[in-house]
């Protein structure tokens, strides 16, 4: 059987025309799916009205307690309610999740070496609970899956939404046939920076270390598609890069392992 | 097969220490059983920091869309996701829902009369999921439900959570022996308001007419008693009113329809 767990980034969450547009397209998208998503600049915007700081290391957040709250409030809260409320809208019987409920994704805090990233959570796709999700899509309910999960001991964390999109998809891939869409502002991976229609239509694991090579896949991209090859390697069947707004279009990067 | 809806109310969720020790005793709590919170003070406290003026006529909060939004935050993400990390951490597999999810409490955005109460949401039992309930239930996932609600038609509302767990158990009386327990601050319905341990045993239709007569009951514990006996009218077999952390403990006022 077909899944399809997809990821939509922040930019689209935060845009209150988009947003729609990709539920109606989610909404239609066939076979069975997955929704994952953390959030947009609402975290980071609520942060700054209350005081919190926002810490950043090389471009990664550093979660502290009040931030982890925050992005608990945003992502398990307003971002998956609104999300679920506008999909049962669409006639999709969403149901939003966090790692925490029914133990769906347990983590394991961070370690700290020479930085602390504070209440980060680390998931093993080996770990995630792939029984319940099974049931929720066998009773034709779309788990809308939010980036907190906890580690089992009471303590919400902080997880890449990528980062848990990739775990799924890797958790599930001996159920099913899996895909794993990673929706963001381009149509996707540019062969050219500067024209946004320079879509690179198939990379292979080759063609990926040419582009590392040459620059052309470079900065944010470059965990994304590590992630997405790892996937790969774990028997997920492919894996697109596109735009949200784009999903049902055949405009996509397709990643695939073969040479 | 027995079944117990439990709320708590939001004196609870805000004391840091009588929490963990609810939520101990929730999870050793025999049988099925569901939850259900509101929030307590954070959701006004955080309008507060925001600058967000909360609106109140006759003592209930009126639900502007900014308030909406916090509710849904905290009731939905913070409160929700903290209380089922908890309860996993003590073995009891939680899963936590609002209204929305699975299309589990559909509601009403309640008409504007002489005031209009906003962003708030009325329930009738038989719209309630129960098939979905049933499903989590039957597989051990214990519902841990919030006081966010949704229209069908993208809308979330914020619903009076006494009125959702008399909801649910109205709604789920035909398919289980139902009980609905109201924790909150006492230890039951008092004969002395100056006396916390004058707790009235057992109150039947008649005699809390009575006490409602002689202004033993008044206040806030008029609607939430006239909720119970609505409940013991549609099916529910008994309802409690005691003290949280007294939730396994003979004590606490009994009420039950017979004379």
């Amino acid at each position: 059987m077909n899944l399809t767990i997809i990821k939509i980034g922040g930019n689209i969450i935060d845009h209150p025309e988009a947003l729609p547009h990709f539920l109606d397209l989610f909404a239609r998208f066939p076979g069975q799916k997955i929704l994952v998503h953390g959030g947009g600049a609402m975290a980071t915007q609520m942060a700054k009205e209350l005081g919190i700081p926002t810490q950043m290391h090389q471009g990664r957040r550093i979660t502290s307690p009040e931030m982890l709250k925050i992005a608990t409030m945003v992502y398990a809260g307003w971002i998956n309610k609104q999300m679920v409320a506008g999909l049962q809208q669409r006639g999709c019987s969403a149901i939003g999740l966090s790692g925490a409920d029914a133990n769906l994704i347990p983590a394991h805090k961070r370690p700290v070496t020479d930085i602390d990233y504070g209440e980060v959570g680390d998931v093993t796709p080996h770990e995630i609970n792939t029984g319940v999700i099974s049931m929720f899509l066998f009773k034709e309910l779309v788990p809308v899956v939010c980036s907190i999960t906890h580690d089992g001991q009471g303590r919400l964390l902080n997880t890449n939404a990528d980062t848990i999109a990739s775990a799924l998809a890797m958790a599930l891939a001996p159920f099913y046939h899996t895909r794993l869409i990673y929706c963001f502002e381009q149509k996707g991976v540019l062969s050219d920076a500067q024209n946004p229609d320079s879509v690179i239509p198939l990379i292979t694991r080759k063609s990926y270390l040419k582009l590392k090579e040459e620059g052309v896949v470079s900065g944010g991209m470059i965990p994304k598609l590590d992630t997405a090859y790892q996937a790969l390697e774990q028997g997920v069947k492919e894996v697109y890069i596109k735009h949200a707004l784009h999903l049902t279009d055949r405009v996509e990067s397709l990643l695939i392992l073969g040479t």
